[in-house]
């Protein structure tokens, strides 16, 4: 057999994945994965929509599309965007944002290219760039979002093409960037030009506070591309997302996607179009945040009773992670180990770095387990680190 | 803005998309496409399943699934290919074959990496590969399949990685590469250590003759990555087409697959499943080789009564294309613009090539005019070639 291509060397898979072997046992409360919850999923109304559109127009749903994607979706997108469009910018319909990631990259980033990334930032992402051969550079991200000082220094010391940032209930930390820190993060990236990845799949899952307006709203230069999601409100596995960005960028997204799946599935566009256009997205959400608000609550609860004061964590304002971070004499690798013994099972934090040194922290998802399930895990851990000496 | 990165020098989007802009013109007989028929989708049964499969798995289906794809599709294949695998082979889904190219490119090719294409060959596959940075040399096709003498040549001349190649029903040509060349495609390639991409979308479509063992299926050494697709024989909107490769191959495509779009809509994917497994498929692809083959004949007639003996054409078994050769005096591109006067149009052959000097060829798509549109398109094609001089 022929060599495989340069881009695989340290390139393992997600360390997620191996963790998720060991949760098919049936008894392990997981606070491990990262999905919505399955049973807040529309499917009644899904499955209904799915047999009318392909009744009423199926010679061109199941028919080639364009790869920009459904006419009528992309429509109905620029019109709900249109206060974060800027004359030059256009939509375009991805088989999920994570393809806006990949087809991003790829527009951007020769092999050896640097850009920037939160520290800690999404674990896939960070594949990807391997895959791309990126020489990827971390920002540390604070409580209140990302270090200003550190991005500025970073830009200075590296001129990266670009960084990628998540500033609503980011993956892992669930923290998010303030206003004042987006304008900042905007205006360092547009005076020093390095184009900013906006990635917010979680923004619309908010339990608490004001929506912050997304980083693209600031954008005069064209040098932002936001990459939306259905995933986590509508549905992972129907694979819809979308990117906006400046027409000269998504033309190349274009471009690349003809390569990739030539269009995102018409059928699934469609659904989702349905699903928007009748009315019954906006009540959907604001149920889903309900009944997550509930689990984030339970959790944070929990944690105020279990955990050892020594235990900090994020108090996330939507989306569906908490992010831990223990003391000196804890490693959060340790603590999976002898916690999975115990049936209670959530991803060591090292992994969503690109340096060591992070093994103080831990991400806690609350959208999957149930509340009971939810006080009975962080009992149990909690005790298990009360017992670290 | 921060400039692209290299892989789009040289890079302009499909010459048939240009094309394709003409076609609006709804008194525009068109032999350019290279759709599936509309008309014959299986619409109707497609309806009745997808809201089926929601209605009884939906949230598994409307949740994260594997990159690999679904176990039972996944399941179904191997027991229908079981055949052409390998004990090393192993099959992942795919957002549509194309994915596969795609894919298979990235998992080789760095950027300046030699490989071979047939010529003329998919246009969408040279995008590709041009966005791969890969550098792109063709083997001469003749009327019974790729010029051997011309493949090892190459082959001696440059150490490809791969060689890309559509043995059954080729696109642009219609050529379908025979038994014993097939044999000799792999024995050069495995003695020389040359891998294999043979691509088969069009193969099921055949409307005489014997089908021809793949190139997969003399494979030993697991050179050969083989992909199928569902796009013309159930609905290339639904994107669903899948890879046959050795497991560590495949690992690879995993690894890349997860960063383009995690995996491939679960729904669609459920939907080919169910119309598999209902025992759908056959009866549909025969009764589709039932109608394509009289629009064949149909075009097949009339090129015989309306074309000049100087234009040659292939006398394809199946798929979708016929591919012509015109007299030295007349330029196809020349003979496109005044068809396209006339209202009748086709595809100049000089884009499926990467190097100049074929503007003798075009091809012409029989799939998707109606067979009075056939004879009338060919007889006033075959009018304005003889008036040219």
């Amino acid at each position: 057999m022929q060599e495989f291509a340069k881009r695989f060397e340290g390139v393992g898979g997600s360390a997620i994945r191996k963790i998720f072997a060991l949760l098919a046992d049936p008894e392990m409360i997981s606070f491990a994965g990262g999905n919505p919850n399955p049973a807040y999923f529309p499917a009644k109304a899904l499955a209904e929509i799915s047999s009318e559109v392909i009744a009423k127009n199926g010679a061109n749903l199941l028919q080639y599309g364009g790869t920009y994607g459904m006419q009528e979706l992309r429509g109905l997108l620029k019109e709900r965007n249109k206060d974060v469009m800027n004359d030059t910018d256009d939509i375009i319909i991805l088989t999920g944002s994570s393809q806006g990631i990949e087809i991003f990259t790829r527009v951007f980033i020769n092999p050896g290219d640097t850009m920037l990334v939160e520290a800690p930032t999404f674990l896939g992402a960070l594949q990807t760039f391997m895959l791309a051969e990126a020489d990827i550079k971390p920002v540390n991200l604070q409580d209140d979002g990302i270090d200003l000082t550190d991005l500025e220094d970073k830009i200075k010391k590296f001129s990266p093409k670009f960084f990628y940032i998540i500033p609503t209930f980011q993956n892992p930390s669930g923290i998010t960037t303030g206003y004042e820190k987006r304008r900042a993060v905007y205006d360092i990236c547009s005076k020093n030009n390095v184009m900013i990845l906006e990635d917010d799949p979680y923004g619309e899952l908010r339990y608490e506070g004001d929506t912050l307006p997304s980083i693209k709203s600031f954008d005069e230069k064209g040098i932002v591309c936001s990459l939306k999601s259905f995933s986590k409100t509508i549905s992972p596995g129907m694979r819809v997302g979308y990117a906006i960005g400046h027409k000269d960028i998504l033309h190349r997204f274009n471009l690349v996607k003809q390569g990739q799946d030539v269009h995102t599935s018409n059928l699934t566009q469609a659904m989702i179009y349905e699903f928007l256009a009748r009315g019954l997205y906006e009540p959907h959400v604001a149920d889903l945040c309900v009944k997550y608000k509930k689990q984030r609550n339970a959790m944070l609860l929990a944690l105020a009773e279990h955990f050892p004061q020594e235990v900090t964590y994020t108090h996330p304002m939507g989306g569906l992670f908490i992010w831990a971070t223990l003391p000196e004499n804890i490693g959060a690798q340790a603590l999976f180990e002898k916690c999975t013994e115990q049936k209670v099972a959530f991803v060591p934090g090292q992994p969503f770095y690109t340096d060591d040194g992070h093994d103080d922290k831990f991400r806690l998802n609350f959208s999957m387990p149930s509340i009971e399930k939810i006080s009975e895990g962080i009992k149990r851990m909690g005790q298990i680190i009360r017992e670290f000496d």
